[in-house]
């Protein structure tokens, strides 16, 4: 077993703990004061080691993108969970299975067609499946208009059909596109209001809407007043990434994850430096590109995790990476000899994540590096 | 065991074995004329069961961008490997091992400092280690010039200090930007030329140069003239993708491989149908951004693989797809309701496939559906 970065096979996924535990301990106490708890969407980590740093010992609240991750964690005892995908009415059995087992599992969804599907399913279980229906804060994709009157019929369909209405759900997934503090704290009043305003709509009629969850990295770090709201979902935010540094909602040195990569060679008069890191390590998320500062497929470090002026990786093919200095730069590139070991940051932490099988921790309290599996599919 | 397409779980990594294995064919009729044998990367398939389909029984040649994949082909009997990756030197220890065990795995290069750490991997396990030195043909990423002083030099560190020089290999990566028969044609033989050359240089010195080494799947497909040459690497042959038929290389219907998605919901009035498959399944591979026409994150096709005219996979969050019309266009948006089931064809198959644990694949025989499993990682 390595016990340092420098005897790791490369690429390798290093995930440096005390980075993260502070990223957790930095949300929990944003949002403490307003009053609300989190449900961390663990898509990001899909690890039970990386979940259990999250939760301690409790067995929620969470909320996972895939069946798969909620059988893993409630395989190991996290089971207050929410699927925030909308479900496809076929994967009803598997729900049902996972709730048969212990799973307070709560469903998604949008749709008249799903709502009665879902009633149906329950019924003939005689298990009153939990739902919340999703609203569209901002048009980024699933879910109703809070004014949509098909809220309320969905409303009706699930609590008058032998499901349980829990509430209702929004993601402001476009606050990602928007910068700054003050931009991202309207964005979340954009993302509270959403989410208020149809919980009422159903209470004015007569239907029950207990739990109001919103959330996204961005929104949930700079929401200032979260009056109505019950709980907040964020998942990057344990990691952190280049594309949240590139919105302010994080600096370089939050990020808790990179990609240990070694030099393979050098094309001199092109100012490259060869890795044996490519896309297969950093995946293609290039979700810097729009961004003010291009970070190309990542932002390199020496070992101990400190950037390099400018240096980034340019490019990427599936198993090379081509290191180099960011056009324009005046930097001077760094004499990174054959079999230099580096560290870069990565654009996306939950694609760069799913490149690997595991993390290679460097744990908080200084001992040797452990490893924490990961899972993925569905 | 699912034995139909719209029995799977989705979303799920679809192989139709058809085509796979008329593509196959296709290039070994191609270049069979030409007199030169081709050894297939299998990068892009990581799964024996596929391999062998592309092999048949044989030991090889083929192609790896791993020691994973040397490690997973030689324990099913590929044992005549390249390793098309310039070596980290701190890996030598692993290819000796599979070298011991029976694994003709051969090494590429393009440094000195290289060459001298294989040299002397090689005196010290009295294992003549073999290695392609690796030349740059059109700028793409590694390799050495055909005229650069180095590759005698590197040449006699390998032949006179232990290691066997078996010749030179390269790689034109940048035939992916270049499109049609005429252009294709032209790159194929700026490869070949910068090959051979290099290769003459060698045996001028008083070198030997037993192998000339060259591929991508365009240049392989579109070379008329292959003197001198004495193997063709390509490796996304064997699948295809939008983005080899963007440059006319193939066409849609040629993709082997499809992603199965299932709709989740609709936000008819920006004419969007969300499905439960995003980047985690698609990948966030967008090389057709850059071609004539933009495929987004895939192009949609029915259940039997025909594509929908102007239908295509427009954004993709981790798990949530947005199915939209190409802006523009004139078609009509299919009526896909709730829980309908389409495939999706990738931009590139490699990075598609590597999302998933295994393919369905479709017998050719049109006997019920089986699974290959696929692995990963380094």
């Amino acid at each position: 077993m390595p016990t340092r970065l420098a005897q790791l096979m490369t690429p390798a996924l290093v995930l440096d703990e005390a980075r993260m535990l502070r990223n957790v301990t930095r949300l929990e106490r944003h949002l403490q004061p307003l009053g609300v708890a989190i449900r961390p969407h663990l898509k990001t980590v899909k690890s039970v080691d990386a979940a259990r740093r999250i939760l301690g010992s409790r067995r929620g609240p969470a909320t996972i993108s895939t069946l798969k991750e909620a059988e893993e964690f409630a395989a190991a005892g996290i089971t207050d969970l929410l699927y925030g995908v909308g479900i496809a009415t076929a994967k009803l059995p598997r729900v049902l299975a996972l709730r048969a087992a212990g799973c307070d599992l709560a469903l998604t969804l949008d749709s008249i067609g799903q709502a009665e599907a879902v009633a149906a399913a329950a019924r003939q279980a005689g298990d009153a499946i939990p739902v919340l229906i999703e609203i569209d804060s901002d048009g980024h994709r699933s879910g109703l208009d809070p004014a949509d009157p098909r809220l309320i019929a969905i409303g009706r369909i699930l609590h008058e059909g032998g499901a349980t209405l829990r509430g209702v759900v929004t993601h402001a997934g476009e606050s990602y596109g928007v910068s700054g503090a003050e931009a991202l704290a309207a964005f979340a009043e954009r993302e509270r209001l959403a989410a208020v305003t149809a919980a009422e709509h159903l209470r004015a009629a007569g239907l029950p809407c207990p739990v109001v969850s919103v959330g996204s990295t961005p929104t949930a770090h700079f929401a200032r007043d979260l009056a109505g709201v019950t709980e907040v979902r964020a998942g990057v935010y344990v990691f952190f990434d280049l594309v949240m540094a590139g919105i302010g909602v994080c600096t370089p040195d939050d990020i808790a994850l990179s990609v240990l990569a070694t030099v393979i060679g050098h094309q001199e008069e092109r100012g490259w430096i060869m890795v044996d890191a490519g896309w297969m390590a950093m995946s293609r998320d290039r979700g810097t590109a729009a961004q003010a500062v291009d970070q190309f497929y990542g932002l390199v470090c020496d070992i101990d995790g400190r950037p390099y002026p400018d240096l980034v990786l340019k490019a990427a093919n599936q198993e090379h990476g081509i290191v180099a200095l960011r056009p324009g730069s005046q930097a001077a590139l760094p004499d990174l000899p054959l079999g230099a070991v580096m560290r870069i940051l990565p654009n996306h932490a939950c694609a760069t994540a799913a490149q690997f099988e595991g993390y290679e921790v460097l744990p908080a309290d200084g001992t040797p590096l452990t490893h924490w599996p990961r899972f993925r599919g569905w």
